[in-house]
């Protein structure tokens, strides 16, 4: 499976920051590292991350894709439906903080295209709670259930409460970032 | 302990390219990862690599130094006694390819400051070969016995013939390069 994760970068600034890519054999064993660079605040996080997904020497063992929420970069929101169909992998959006809603559609306001990124919030579907290893975490899922969601969260939640591929593409992301 | 492995560049290029290093714990918790930029044949690796080092949130766990060779980023050539000396961890370098030092020796002619070059290389010390999952590897030492090295390498070398830290911190650096 995939876990992928953004770098750091200075909100509400122009540019492009690197996402990571880390492949995983389950819960252990890292098997490659892929990345590519999204727009701060922009609107290509969903083709980029396909793109880099459908290149990767790695696409074929691919079973599924992990991302660090829907938002990447400030604002650029994950279609992860769309994501889903353009990889032909079930996509599990996975953060520890509540997302807040209010707070993300008031954001939304300030930015161009801001109907467009309310869209593919909304359709991201139902925000799912549960816990893993003793913490909320809280879950959105293309292209499969929550039933398996969660079977795959425990299976490699190995050293935190969170997924090893989601752990290992935060540390990554954020140790090479400037 | 840290494993350093630099990324792709073009070769004989001006520039300067990634190093990553990757905090593991044993051989299986990566713990954190770190970066700093070196001189495509530049002179600058070692005094990087130890203010990389010197300068992590991680370095008060750490216990080992391990590098892919002591070349990195064309010929800039780690000096690892004094990588040693100040960051106060033992440095083991280790690569696949036993080092061929007529053709080190040979293009080192054709770089500025080749005596001083040619001295680090002289002063890694001996090579030593020894078998590791069935493979030959070559290990160069600064501040530990090549019978705790060849242990560590066992320990940590659970998927391939290198230590996973070194296995690792490959995948990364060429996964996140140009």
């Amino acid at each position: 499976m995939l876990g992928i994760d953004d770098g750091k970068f200075i909100p509400r600034t122009q540019g492009t920051v690197i996402a990571v890519g880390v492949v995983f054999r389950g819960g252990y064993s890292i098997e490659g590292v892929m990345h590519t660079n999204i727009a701060i605040d922009g609107l290509d996080a969903t083709e980029k991350f396909a793109a880099m997904i459908n290149t990767s020497p790695h696409h074929k063992q691919l079973r599924l894709v992990m991302l660090n929420g829907i938002t990447f970069a400030g604002f650029n929101i994950v279609d992860i439906k769309r994501l889903y169909a353009s990889t032909c992998l079930p996509v599990l959006a996975l953060t520890h903080d509540k997302p807040d809603m209010d707070a993300v559609c008031e954001a939304l306001k300030n930015l161009p295209n801001s109907e467009e990124r309310r869209r593919l919030v909304v359709e991201a579907g139902e925000i799912h709670e549960v816990i893993n290893n003793g913490a909320k975490i809280y879950l959105e899922l293309a292209g499969l259930s929550l039933t398996d969601a969660q079977k795959i969260i425990r299976l490699t939640s190995i050293r935190s409460c969170l997924p090893e591929p989601l752990r290992v593409a935060h540390l990554i992301a954020s140790g090479i970032s400037p």
